[in-house]
């Protein structure tokens, strides 16, 4: 595992980061390499982390906290703690990090005396944005736009206000075509002031899955259905449905049934569904079974929202995963992009990697009125220059082939260890998962790897998942299979 | 109106912000003076704001944007446009900036190595936080706690989000306490996955009053009250109820009657309001009012949830608006701290001028498990040093006495106006508004400011809102009292 010289001579792109150099003096003390290897010289937390955790906890949440990281000292794969460790990381801040720690394109245009401004004073995007904004959105994040989404909407801060926004968007749209007639009557808008029908369409329906996970807010959690601890104690939209999410290929066509059943006798605004769901165990299915919701939710004039604030940005080996659901159709030649269009959802939210949150949609989804999707902020411009970054570093690298290749490597080899204990290895790109046989095992093996110099990370009840940056590399992954190898040693 | 320099000597702070330089050579571009006065050279919005907004509109919703603003040239008080205009901004981008534009402090400090790497990673700070985090939140945040509140939880983002997060802590209290035990039972965390009772307790209720506002993602905009075209078509949660406020001092016993009905006769989690309704029109009531529904809240084992977002830091001539709730009660000498602590509310919310969001609570709001308030990135650490700054330069200026005296001196120059259309002339400090006989003449008004050079905001159906930075100085409200002066003319 240790060599991978002869799989490495297939790589197309230079791996340009460790020899890049942050040439800004005023940056200097960051470090401009990775390290060869993990560094271990305590416990992950160690003892400093666990002084800061047990001061935060004072005065704020600290309990999830997993160990406390040194800006400082990290650099692209790597995470350094404040106790001195420098791990290999797998997991990148819950899947957010697409180019690791404190890349030099990063480093270089944060700098500039553009994000300045943005730095210290946020402005108020929908009511008077800078001029660079139109820029951002127009050339970068629309040049990342999911083919025939037509337009964005950035939203403040996180993957739940994307999804929220999303939902109210849908919403919006379904009861405008009820209606017939774009402006609400007197008798929604004195309604909807007392949260009672019409004016709040409360027999309106959002359908998600079990196992998905689509963020904490009201609306969003009223979606989720991973985890008890996430939902319990907060009301929650009693009659928006959970439907079953495929088991097996075979079990795709009943759970399809059940669908049609439900967009039939429902008044359905919207069905979101992730790609692979990610929090909820890493669970996949067929493109047929995806190209399947599409179809229905056309057919009963339901918006299909694909939720990428996780699968997104290119970890998948495809710039957003939705992409994979016309696998199989791709050969068939002419007419392909008319069945690319086919497929696409109606809208597709992003966060974690876009570093900005917010969701492409058809612009038929555009609200009638002004101020119906709104909000102070309305989205952060620094984030944005961020992702337009991100987005530029991606294209000039080749980064998704990049993960292509590198995913491929590392589930080949995962593979090839043919351990007893692992199993269901599954992903796409190095957005790759496997299961453990206990949640017991699964945590101690999680803990296990992070004091052998290796952070990845848990989802479900007995997954393991990994979500490295775009740009690990095959070595990275040698690191990681030898340290998994061992771990796995020392639990038999 | 012109000079008011008899006036000025009472100014017991040095402002400061106009006589500092900007050194470094980075930024040597950003201006370092406000101009005299504005300088209007084309209507607001001008052609280029016309297009870039005709082009933004292409990719996404453009529709509520005024004007675009240039960064690059706005200064202290007064905000550039992209067509060369330079206009007093009363109104800071709805409210949110402390200091203005491009304030020195923020932008030396904006330059800091400490704070690059957070602009380049967003670190997902519930799982792994940087060593600064501890040392931002315990002195920096915490600093202004309000009494009483001795922690703090940090949310993505927005108004809105802060909001939701403070909802659900107040559910998981109130669902803890009326179990009287700790942990969920088996029933509750079968029943949450699908939305039902007893897991979800969607017969309990949040109570908000008319007009007022909290956010428009599902649960916030389920207590939000001002506007039909913030609610219509999204589904609300029916049963939370909306009880009148105030319409004046002697409204406020029948009011409270209401509130002691409705807490009593429902399963209530918590009561929300804002200090002054400020979206729906800065309604105001008295602080007996606010310590009646202190007492209520307390007596029927109800979290009362402070919205701080628009009328914290500062900008009242309190740090929190809500300290005026104790007025009448200073006096009494003894026990003057234990009133305070009577009156503190149980949770407040912030967001706006702090340029971060979350919410300060007393320590048994903190859920008993951990991760049920939990996001990817539970905050913004670029956005929480801004805070840091912002907190330290309103102590070291001595802003919030400024705010007292420049406010008192606009708040007497408004009633010396005399003037027959201006109407209910109210509010603390610089958060000031009053009232134009009809929506029409207060449209055409802001417009017409603004084409004067001078940017102020509306709330309500009639009101005009002013919302200055803290550094709004008198020669400011000179300026600002000239140009409504000669606006008013021109309607007549």
């Amino acid at each position: 595992m240790q060599c991978a010289g002869a799989f490495r001579t297939r790589i197309l792109t230079t791996y340009r980061i460790v020899t890049r150099r942050v040439d800004s003096c005023s940056v200097s003390t960051l470090p401009r390499e990775e390290p060869a290897r993990p560094l271990v010289q305590t416990l992950v937390p160690g003892p400093r982390s666990l002084e800061l955790a047990r001061e935060l906890q004072e005065v704020s949440e600290a309990r999830p906290i997993q160990f406390f990281h040194d800006p400082q000292q990290s650099f692209g794969n790597y995470v350094a703690d404040v106790d001195g460790n420098k791990l290999l990381d797998a997991f990148c801040f819950i899947a957010s990090l697409p180019l690791g720690y404190n890349h030099p394109n990063l480093i270089e245009a944060a700098q500039s005396s553009l994000w300045l401004p943005h730095l210290v004073q946020r402005p108020a995007l929908g009511y008077s944005a800078p001029p660079e904004w139109v820029h951002t959105l127009r050339t970068k994040i629309m040049s990342v736009a999911p083919q025939g989404l037509a337009s964005v909407q950035m939203t403040c801060g996180c993957g739940a206000s994307a999804v929220e926004n999303a939902l109210k968007a849908a919403f919006i749209w379904k009861r405008t075509l009820e209606r017939d007639c774009v402006d609400p009557s007197p008798t929604e808008l004195e309604s909807c002031m007392r949260n009672q029908e019409p004016g709040s369409p409360n027999s309106m329906v959002v359908v998600s899955f079990e196992h998905a996970f689509h963020g904490r807010l009201f609306g969003s959690l009223s979606t989720t259905r991973s985890k008890p601890i996430h939902k319990v104690d907060i009301p929650a939209f009693r009659n928006w449905p959970v439907l079953p999410f495929p088991e097996s290929e075979q079990d795709e066509t009943r759970c399809l049934e059940l669908v049609e059943k439900t967009l039939k006798g429902n008044r359905v605004a919207a069905l979101i569904i992730e790609p692979i769901l990610s929090e909820g165990g890493d669970l996949h299915a067929s493109p047929a079974f995806f190209r399947g919701l599409r179809a229905l939710t056309r057919r009963y004039q339901v918006a299909m929202i694909c939720d990428e604030v996780q699968t997104g940005v290119g970890a998948t080996g495809r710039f957003w995963a939705h992409e994979y659901w016309s696998e199989g159709l791709e050969k068939s030649g002419p007419g392909t992009s008319t069945a690319a269009a086919e497929i696409a959802p109606d809208m597709v939210t992003f966060a974690k990697k876009m570093q900005a949150s917010g969701f492409f949609f058809k612009p038929e989804f555009l609200p009638p009125q002004a101020y119906r999707i709104f909000s102070t902020w309305s989205g952060d411009p620094l984030r944005a220059l961020q992702a337009s970054v991100i987005i530029d570093t991606i294209a000039a690298d080749r980064l998704v082939e990049r993960v292509r290749i590198v995913g491929d490597y590392l589930s080949q080899a995962l593979h090839g260890l043919n351990h007893p204990l692992i199993e269901r290895i599954r992903g796409r790109g190095t957005f790759l998962a496997f299961d453990l046989p206990s949640p017991a095992r699964r945590n101690r093996f999680l803990q296990d790897m992070r004091n052998r110099g290796v952070v990845v990370g848990g989802s479900g009840t007995k997954t393991v998942r990994l979500r490295p940056a775009l740009i690990f590399d095959t070595h990275h992954a040698d690191i990681l299979l030898e340290t998994l190898a061992s771990a796995m040693a020392s639990q038999q």
